[in-house]
């Protein structure tokens, strides 16, 4: 077993991961229908845009899965994680990590990845 | 003890109760500085007027509350209950009910109160 | 168009669904699978029975459906709205309100409803 | 500007993100007393152990702080970030990372940090 230090690569990946479950968790769940969904969309990429470290933020619901969702008494449905798919940039001292999330139809499960990892040399 | 009868009445209250339990609990947590705030107002009220029986709906979260608790080092804030001023009003057939959450500083708490209940007649 | 006085079977059917709501949106999104799904049971039914005017409350979470919605590749899924069976009784000054919350598979909703109200004459 | 591979240990720490960000945002929020605060502190440890790639949770609320923010009305209080002191062990591949979340009264903030890093040669 080998103890090893923590550099800023490893910092701005944390607070990437961070960022991707605090999205997730905060979020999923809000009432959402067709009309809405742009609001939302743009609300939770600013909420999230606002933490520390954040450099850029997309977010996107997807509309064919939440049409295919809504409730057909009442017309809306909620949030799921399957329907986000999202793109966020962390930067942390000369580290920027891309990390994203988005639903796996082969593991029926919306998958948090490691995009790219960039070292910038000043 | 006498057991009543449900009346559209007990079910618009009821309506309007769930509502704002549901934005209390969804929102509050979220990420938010002075330049999100409008989107996430919007988010929320848009997000909460998709559920059954809501007429109207506004959402306002107090700047000053929330400017006096951005933190120091990060410039931003959570979403508390205390900066939530909501007005809902709910139809069930003939009733109308309007429900407010606002912070009581005297209990120190987010109080939820009914406001008006009208029975339209036609 | 008639102006009513609110009455203490209004706020007591009005803190009902308050704590439906609260109850959904604060705790649906949570990890759970067979092995840990009494204890989350417990700490919802715990949570929200502290919030006013709650005289009981009971938590049930279909181990059928959960266990349905396992994840194959990960073992563990969300608690989900229609997972949830709730009854809680509040009690307003000589109102004492039983609510429940229990999927409808004919709407595909979970539905909330007023189960009993009654006047309390001491 | 170089582009790196992504590693077991990137992995790791990004995983032990995910789950203090899904924690946070998942929890806070929830209505807590001296009473029901272990079984709440009992829920959210397990609930966030069936993630994926959790070797070991540890989540203290405290106690005292708690105490200060019950509601004197009510004698409750929500579940606040600053209350949570956790410890989470992730483990992928050979990489061992242990997390923290702890308020730190300096920065009047919840702070999530990486606590060690491990690689197990076997």
């Amino acid at each position: 077993m080998v103890q090893e230090k923590v550099t800023d690569r490893d910092n701005a990946i944390f607070e990437a991961g961070i960022k991707l479950g605090a999205l997730y968790h905060q979020f999923t769940g809000s009432p959402v229908n067709l009309n809405t969904v742009s609001s939302l969309e743009q609300a939770i990429q600013k909420s999230i845009s606002v933490q520390p470290y954040v450099e850029e933020i997309s977010v996107k619901i997807d509309r064919d899965m939440l049409k295919s969702k809504l409730n057909d008494e009442f017309g809306y449905s909620e949030l799921q994680g399957p329907m986000l798919k999202v793109k966020i940039t962390v930067r942390y001292g000369p580290s920027r990590i891309k990390v994203g999330m988005e639903y796996d139809p082969e593991l029926n499960y919306p998958l948090m990845k490691i995009l790219e990892i960039e070292e910038i040399h000043v």
